[in-house]
């Protein structure tokens, strides 16, 4: 599926360490067609699911879910490094594929009750989306589902996030 | 002009330090309709130009950018603080409005002839968009314009950048 599109990702060995297949997303992002319909395939699955605003986890995640967000006329929330939000916020440190990390959301950014939609460009283990969860529901919102451009299979990070009650969609996948 | 994504915008005083007048536009871009405007309307101004591909700046870039470049269906070309890339990159170290920084910007990125727009959330100094433009020159491509949400008048980036050739076109503008 969407093998188009696999296509148009660049696999650089051993960065950002050895051991690590890295999926270089630049290339698809930089052809106009390839980036357009990554787009409007995530739009479209996000259209299953009854939602109030996209989640977009920096800086990749503002690529694909802020133009998901406009294409369909929703709000993103930005989730950023620490120190770079002006308003209050909420903090959460995680566990990334190979670096431990922190995360902030604006206190503000979520109202009581509000359903919401991750969109990431990739999901490795799912410390980042399973942060972004914590982060929502402290401040009362529910995830419903997170998107990706891509899936590394076998990391765990589905697992990881179903048990959370959030769904997990793909365009396209990996082993690792 | 666009004083309906003007009264979007969050102004925080003294962050990220003393004196800055910090414009956050998070509350503009998790409010759908006025992201979705304040995109439609970049992207407006982006047609009036015969360009190939936006050039967005990490990491607000990315927000505005990615969005205008879907709209427009045109690739994205990222530039990214050093040791983001994964392949082969090219490196300018600019200043900032308050502090000195790098950037980085794939070789293969840009093709020789292309025409290129920028698109960013603010301008202030110019500093990064005047990285961009050399990164993008020495690749052997043309910037025609830049785009932005805001613009602080007082500053100076409209001047510099127009000095190197490049159209500036804002939304918003404050004087600093």
């Amino acid at each position: 599926m969407n093998e188009d599109l696999k296509a148009c990702i660049r696999i650089i060995e051993d960065f950002p360490k050895k051991g690590i297949s890295f999926k270089d997303i630049t290339t698809l992002v930089q052809n106009g067609e390839a980036f357009h319909n990554a787009v409007e395939r995530i739009a479209k699955i996000a259209e299953k699911y009854d939602f109030d605003a996209i989640i977009c986890p920096e800086s990749r995640g503002f690529i694909f879910g802020c133009a998901v967000a406009f294409a369909l006329k929703k709000g993103a929330v930005l989730i950023r490094k620490p120190g770079k939000l002006p308003a209050e916020t909420i903090k959460y440190d995680y566990q990334l594929e190979y670096r431990t990390d922190s995360l902030e959301m604006h206190k503000d950014a979520i109202k009581q009750g509000q359903r919401l939609i991750i969109v990431d460009d990739l999901l490795a283990t799912g410390g980042t989306i399973e942060a972004a969860i914590n982060m929502a529901e402290q401040l009362g919102g529910k995830v419903v589902s997170s998107i990706f451009l891509i899936e590394l299979t076998e990391l765990g990070g589905r697992q990881k996030l179903e048990e959370r009650g959030c769904a997990v969609e793909a365009l396209i996948d990996y082993p690792f």
